[in-house]
């Protein structure tokens, strides 16, 4: 057990790849909130894949329907209970995968934990399908979150090799492909498309920057912003790393360099560097919270893989078929955004508790 | 409030740098264990200061106090209460830090965060005083664990720019000063030196690998094993980054490359190279489970530094007194054994419940 | 926030009276486990109105569709979702009570709580209704926990100024009307026809007992039974009192007479009274484990009732309309035994991690 | 695991009646709250035995000693830990009851539970004295509470067979033997004594009342406030039943009798009766809460018992030494109040987080 997530908002993500239909409750979310769905759908499209050439052919409208919890487009205290139904899902396709484990993927370690009764349809829960919930969650969390002029952007810091170059801005976060240096953007595309071609696959490193944050969120040791975020952020699949402000980076700083000095601007405390990604003490100081996380390039590739047969244990070579990403990191980008925005409004409903 | 972790093994650090006394409850330790409290001793001595010349000069006995929860040295069932006294506090080093907040230090955010009541001095419950319990409580959870046959060793990957060589191994993390590459050592502890003898300080790496971890360890999404991990190793004080397996360097790699080949040896699955760390879909995999954190120099410098009076908003350099460690991270080993530990051993017992 | 449950297992119930459905989601269930649909359905069925003269006209056929967590009929690991789609509503009935609130429910305080937002159509997420979803996840619970030997059994001990006699057993619990007395509950049956036929309700008092639970579940403190048991059977709503064992009669017992002797039977340590309700410091003795709880009358009554206008603070008489249970009593006897099973799972789960 | 209680105000309570101390971990307390530790000494002091006829003869200073969370006698953000060393010990008293466990007592469940390992001198963790740890953290709140206006009172409203008349006032509260009719505390009091001589024990029930609660607290279903204060009061050991408002006796009344009507006084909605209890829904509405907890006779009596030996399974008729209250009911007073007014204070902070 633990698809659950949050003290304040509470989330339970559920379903399978290939189950009836895939969902989220949300327990917690204060009465009198409007939820725009058409700016819901519109974060939604962001993690779907479109058609895009670095991204499965698998069609998912992702169209969540929400069941309860709202009334008249407003949040009225109770539980929200969305769900999307799977409609184009293709099980023969992974019928093998149940004993024959895919490197890299969740098929073996669930075939341990459930003692062979998970569903390994598609990756079943583990599949990254179960990031379209999380993004429901999210997306709702970033519009309350905005409503307090706290906003999220972000960008592909790189794919693979390829690094892009440049300061994170808004401006950055609203293109299609995100990034600052678009001829970097440019080459990270051409090196999704060899890597496809060559039945490859590729990761990369997606940056987020929150801005407008007050000072004062987040709580002492366990409840810091780095354990809070990277807690949510590690639940997405295929992320390996997290790091804040210089991250690691600063390991290799002085005490002289990496410390950020304080100054005020415009009678407003501020840090003239933001090395320590605008948290100190595990608590925001007010500047912008930046952190990044490292997604390992999709496991499912072309090629052919060595592996076994868990029943007789016999070698099992074996090629993925299906429909994947050769590169999951632009799809990535809003699950970052959703992952960050839940653990942040959830520290903004504990720090609500502090004023009487 | 969050200075409490864990589900099923729960625990509360409470205390303050100069507060009468520091320490922590644990909730959850199964009855009938015996506790080597000599044993735990040796290993908070891995963490206190002892004189060298890397650490602060402040005298910290660190001899914890078993209060309750056990019975003839063997856990009882009841909550188990370690406290350490605070005894060589000089808070008067510490009284300009209420208003002038030190950079790096969460002096100014726990100024807002606690509307000023926090208790500044020395940290307050801020400072890395505070990772005794901890190493308390990850002492105990190590001595458990070892008794179901998993290990947990770590050496220091890097310091500054002064990088480790070779692979962690069990002999390495046995030394006084662990690295593998005992040249490199020195010259770790030599950059220690200069950075001390100019006021200034260092940060680095760790590495800890968990030997014999069973498969089937963690929980879908926010249970996995890397948010577990990454949530306790993000609340020692100064840790901005954590990466598993081959984390960020995985970001640059091509599937083919970084998917872990699956094989049998012995009559057990095992993968053949191990960039996953151990971890798939969150769950162990039974392959060593192997992670890194970056610390960040220690914010204490005996340079002047840049900040402002928090009363009058007016600039006010300052210089940290006090007795400071040029560089943590040699004593933060033990620290990050201690968290880790606590998260597995919490999904050690979450794993029970699976079985009838 | 709170219509979530269990440590172990965790259930987060959805949904409003009138909302497109209701619904519950189960994280924690183990792998492995066949659930029986059919033998949750009649379950269901017991909670259901079902055309008796003490119930509700309304139409709810309350067949539950499971979602997900589910593969072949048996528990995957993954968390399940069921929701049951509300179809026959007429929320007209209910336009009032948003303004002038009905005595004895929650819409007065609904109204405060959510600041107007709630949905008051049908009592919203305050119905009686709720408890079809805690009756699925009630009786997937019941289901396992008969796997391992225990059952639970109940009957309406009093129903008004009616009374049962006798002590209860497993022949009276499978009863439609379940009283040990079949004349006491005939007069049951015509005390509630006599307060139908006068606009007016009737409450009465449950009484469960739990049959083949092991010795020691439960945990010490705010973790003993009485405590798990007690916060679940209050979710149900209109339950004001909550008793075990002799409960409230014991406060009028010498302690010679209400402690229970200890002896042995076929090697089994037994006590020869059960006045502890099968529950001392917390824990189960083995013995049954007997609950009992008082169920209000409903509050909603046909005769005119004193109210205000909750906008103008002026007087508002008021008559519920709508279709409603004159005595609640019966249908809840399910709800009784779902809430206690949850508990009780999830305290068996929590065992389970004591034993290496 | 479970002596913690608490989602927004987080306690652990630990110790062993013999252990060298007892205290209770609160985390979660709003910095900036002056506490008053004098006033804090005299609600432990309504607990302590003191000499009276009817407590025991154990000299319990209870004194205790706060180690952190303050500064300068106000609450600074960080946990606060206060411990109560355990002096008095007289752990011989208790060395047969490891085997022979004590009829109405835990010690037979500790024994199962915990293997026999646990510590079963004085009653261990389940001694009555742990709730002197209850105790400081609900006189805490209890200041907390007032300084919103809220007010706890409470009354002796039965012991054995002899009940109290009249109804609960602030000026009965006050009272050393808190009864509303002083005539009816003398004949309690005589019927202690005649039990007391001849070794016997009696039980009671006590009546709470929280007067000045804002409407709107309290959650729907799990979180409701019957839910919230039922799970504390239950950790009062000996509470064998919970009931809110006319409580077992609504279950007799007619809807029409039972519903409370609403009205305006002062501008202000009230209910003429209050049968509810001040709960509808599970949310306060502004009216008292008021709940009676049935307290079983003092399972420790001079009498002989049977009992078993744990070892032989042979019969062992005990008689129980030591030193014991012949009625806990005075006593256990203000451990009501101080488990309701946790479980209050912990629905106020949930409440906070509903405004933004």
């Amino acid at each position: 057990m633990s698809s659950s997530f949050g003290k304040n908002l509470h989330l339970t993500i559920f379903g399978q790849s290939h189950s009836s239909a895939i969902g989220v409750t949300i327990d917690g979310l204060p009465a009198g909130e409007e939820i725009d769905l058409e700016r819901l759908q519109r974060f939604l499209d962001r993690r779907a894949p479109g058609g895009r050439a670095y991204a499965t052919a698998r069609q998912e409208a992702d169209r969540p329907e929400i069941l309860c919890g709202m009334k008249d487009g407003v949040t009225c205290g109770a539980p929200l209970c969305a769900l999307i139904r799977n409609t184009d899902t293709r099980s023969g396709d992974y019928a093998p995968f149940a004993r024959i484990p895919r490197p890299g993927h969740a098929d073996y370690t669930a075939w341990v934990k459930y003692g062979g009764y998970q569903d390994s349809a598609g990756g079943g829960h583990f599949s990254g399908r179960l990031t379209a919930p999380l993004c429901i969650a999210g997306g709702i969390c970033l519009q309350l979150l905005e409503r307090e002029g706290i906003t999220l952007i972000s960008r592909i810091a790189s794919i693979g090799p390829v690094e892009d170059r440049g300061a994170l801005a808004s401006s950055t976060a609203e293109k299609e492909f995100p990034v600052v240096d678009d001829a970097q953007g440019a080459a990270m595309q051409a090196a999704i498309a060899a890597a496809k071609a060559e039945g490859d696959s590729l990761g990369g490193v997606i940056e987020c920057a929150v801005m407008g944050l007050p000072p004062g969120l987040g709580e002492p040791m366990f409840g810091g912003m780095e354990s809070l975020i990277a807690a949510a952020v590690f639940a997405i699949p295929a992320v390996k790393g997290v790091e804040f402000g210089a991250g690691f980076a600063a390991a290799a700083l002085r005490g002289s360099e990496d410390n950020d000095p304080f100054a005020v601007e415009e009678g407003r405390v501020v840090t003239t560097t933001n090395h320590c990604g605008g948290i100190l003490g595990g608590i925001t100081n007010g500047m912008p919270l930046v952190f990044r996380a490292a997604v390992k390039p999709t496991p499912s590739i072309a090629r052919e893989q060595q592996s076994i047969c868990l029943e007789t244990l016999a070698p099992a070579p074996l090629r993925v078929g299906g429909r994947h990403d050769p590169c999951i990191v632009p799809r990535a980008v809003p699950c970052m955004e959703a992952a960050a925005a839940i653990a942040i409004y959830d520290a903004l409903l504990e720090r609500r508790k502090e004023k009487r």
